[in-house]
């Protein structure tokens, strides 16, 4: 029965307490953990010099790493020094101040300082009890910035609502839609999942389809209504109405709606009050998702932007895009915890403990997928108290001011176009010197910038990503990595244009 | 359309660049850094000192902390104080020495410096372009630690198959689930998931039941196969046969078996092999849940435990329970990445390039939940080379001989019993002086030691949880904190016994 054999005791006894040491002995921990910290500062001392997007070819890595774990130990010191020489240059830069692609994710000193501390104390949150200090501060920071996000009252903890930290917003969403699935499923039958609907836009995040898949919705029940750009790519509550109306007519029932505030193409906003009513009307649980845009809905003058929140039954964003949180942390606030609750509790008898049977706590483990969380309350917390809402709002609108500039570059060479109006601090741009908008000219156009972003990109100069909005392929350009300075905009500019040129010229030597 | 006033950009442009700092700015970063590391070492060093569970009352947070976020800035150093005022006497020290409740999270430097590392670069890692090394260390660290396990070729990428790094059992749980029963829809038609049937038994994690609900599995369709004290609480191959047949003669459709390798209650450890062989016969997914247990087995002496994993479809573990590796960090092989990819994938325009258009890497956001993912292959790896499969070896038989040794301890009193046969680092045990088993001479046993728990964790001395097997109500004292040493375990002894002596005497005065 798994017994240790007297030589392996011996062999404990001999070496025990001196060597190995213990893997968590503080002051090898401490002088390690320093060393850590001068390597990480070092990196971000430097970082501006490292190829933006990685430019290593598939399989680099297995051609230079042993083919099986080391017997003995290594040090810090070589581990850190293959880092150095090994792993760097296999990633992508994300905290780079040339960093512009997809929604960059802002990491800070103090988001990175909150995942140390919850790293290091290292609990395993699932409930009250097991760090009651992780639940309550989750509390307290979910109500924090709802506040300042002007959420409803029946979002917050006061309000009878809450919030929860999930990992991202696929979780949010799955979490959501369980609950508003199970809601249903106990008034219509368990047997009924084949007749849920799902709504979203062609413009919706792909997380929405995939937690609809991975929830057992049939795949012919998800909806991905069309958006048109006299709408700037929002979805327009007419056309939600319709396609409702064809599933309520054919026996379905509308199930879950999830709008976005910023989406992932071009930052479009759907119209939420026109959306909810439709919603309402049919019992639908309404999930906004703000992952990206949510955070500059904390400055006054962006607000306007959720106006409508109060007829939704969530609201989600993802404070490691653009609210200097490192990844992972998505705030999800309800206005229905028992929804969650009776959707994915479960009571085993060896997590039963006497602060869940008093009923004064909340059991965070019920408001999500896992059993296991970790404190992440604590980077969050850390985020808000080390820079104040003042700076944090001030950090957004530097951002938002950088893209304008950008925007304003762009706009002043006629050669490129702004395709759709920016809404915050991403702009979707592309190169497109004849105007070509149609047939063989517009794939043309949309073939040089495809192009453009490759060329820009391989020269790791800096990093942008593409999206494909009604058929055009325009170039996003997001401002939001924390180092980002004007100086670098500037310079992304000049990148652009330059390799914009050398494309031109190389095609009008071909003509 | 969210543009900046005059105003904002003046005050932006006056304060700028002096004040506030940027939130990643190196030197600030460094500084702060070393605070925090010195912090948590100092922490380490007294971690002893503190209650092991956090002995405050629901709500104590609420009424120190403020209503709001702050509006200015407010210093590392105050936070930090704070956090040792306030936070520190809401934690559960699971990190302690002393701690030895549920299955503890064994942290160590490696561990913790990986997080670090990790949470630094502060990739965003959902495909193979978004940071190549991130990938490609997960794919040779999976396989590093297939190879150390020695889980059948069919497991590893040399053999067709894969490791990937989830958050948490409950995810690969949900992920291989989804997997499973997408592949026998894509069958029998995407209609017919009321059918489908999952099966675990009544010790199974909680995981599974709850994965089944969110994945829309029919709530009538899970069965918690009876287990028995003559198997050792392990699932009989011919009790899972049994409810499998009634099943398919009632024309369900066997879908997803989920044996265990050390069950949460007791350690129990499943026969894999006839488990198997049923579930070969109605061509099942199997998942082998070894989340506690699955580190032991790197030990050859232990490696029988999971003899017949050959026969199953996916395994996994957590690195974060017993494997010094910090929450969170879940490890997840499967025989068919396919299939996990078929049922999980989404290919928006958004994310389209060239590596993936290759084929000759792996995306791994289709090989999970969520789209977002951190790098925690660099948790692991430096987990591996920091102290050597050797050193790994000696942590984990190091705790079983402490276990070993408090086993000894507890037989040594007749007063005590040890309830179910130790298999890894947990003993099972109860105060039982007049040996009673049954009718209320087992009510009051279960109450006496219901009490003796709780008073022994209310000293804030050690902590450890129960478990109700059988109708018995059992002391579980797992040991797995890093720090744990022998002298910890003794004293653990010592302060059981006194308690128990303390119970035993004011039964005798009220008698």
């Amino acid at each position: 029965m798994g017994s240790l054999g007297s030589d392996n005791i011996a062999e404990l006894e001999t070496n025990g307490s001196a060597f190995p040491l213990n893997p968590l002995e503080p002051e090898e921990f401490r002088r390690q953990g320093h060393l850590v910290i001068d390597f990480l500062a070092d990196y971000y001392q430097n970082i501006h010099k490292y190829p933006v997007r990685s430019q290593v070819e598939p399989g680099y890595l297995k051609k230079i790493l042993p083919e099986s774990a080391p017997n003995q130990p290594e040090s810090i010191e070589t581990i850190l020094s293959d880092i150095t020489d090994h792993i760097i240059l296999g990633i992508t830069h994300w905290q780079s101040p040339n960093y512009f692609a997809y929604f960059p994710s802002s990491g800070s000193t103090a988001g990175f300082l909150g995942e140390m501390l919850s790293t290091g104390f290292n609990a395993v949150c699932f409930n009250w009890m097991s760090s009651p200090a992780a639940t309550e501060l989750e509390m307290i920071v979910t109500d924090w910035l709802g506040k300042l996000l002007a959420l409803p009252e029946k979002f917050l903890f006061s309000g009878g609502g809450g919030g929860v930290l999930q990992g991202t917003t696929c979780e949010a969403i799955l979490c959501t839609l369980t609950a508003a699935r199970d809601r249903v499923l106990n008034k219509i039958g368990k047997d009924q999942i084949s007749r849920l609907v799902v709504y979203g836009s062609d413009q919706t995040h792909c997380a929405l389809q995939k937690a609809a898949q991975i929830a057992g919705i049939h795949p012919a029940n998800f909806r991905a209504v069309t958006t048109f750009k006299s709408d700037m790519f929002g979805l327009n509550p007419e056309e939600l109405q319709k396609v409702v109306s064809a599933d309520v007519a054919a026996g379905l029932v509308p199930l879950y709606l999830c709008p976005t505030v910023g989406t992932t193409s071009s930052t479009a906003v759907d119209q939420l009050p026109g959306l909810c009513s439709v919603a309402a009307e049919h019992g639908m649980w309404v999930h906004v998702d703000a992952a990206y845009a949510g955070s500059a809905c904390i400055c006054p003058e962006f607000r306007h932007y959720i106006d409508g929140v109060e007829g939704a039954t969530s609201f989600s964003f993802n404070a490691h895009k653009w609210f200097f949180t490192n990844l992972d942390c998505c705030c999800l606030w309800v206005q229905e915890p028992q929804a969650l609750v009776n959707a994915l509790s479960t009571n085993p008898e060896y997590l039963r403990n006497k602060a869940t049977e008093s009923q004064k706590v909340v059991d965070y483990k019920d408001w999500q997928i896992a059993l296991s969380r970790r404190f992440r309350a604590m980077k969050l917390w850390m985020v808000m108290r080390s820079y104040g809402v003042a700076n944090l709002r001030n950090f957004l609108r530097g951002h938002v001011r950088m893209a304008k500039l950008f925007e304003g570059l762009v706009s002043s060479d006629k050669r490129f176009e702004i395709v759709v109006p920016r809404n915050f601090a991403m702009v979707c741009f592309w190169l497109n010197p004849k105007k070509d908008r149609t047939g063989s000219g517009l794939d043309r156009v949309n073939e040089l910038n495809r192009r453009l972003l490759e060329e820009v990109n391989s020269s790791g100069r800096m990093y942008m990503t593409h999206a494909v909005i009604g058929g055009e392929y325009v170039i996003r350009f997001a401002v939001g990595a924390t180092l980002t300075e004007e100086k670098h905009v500037r310079c992304a500019w000049k990148a652009v244009r330059e390799h914009a040129e050398a494309l031109l010229g190389e095609h009008k030597r071909l003509q």
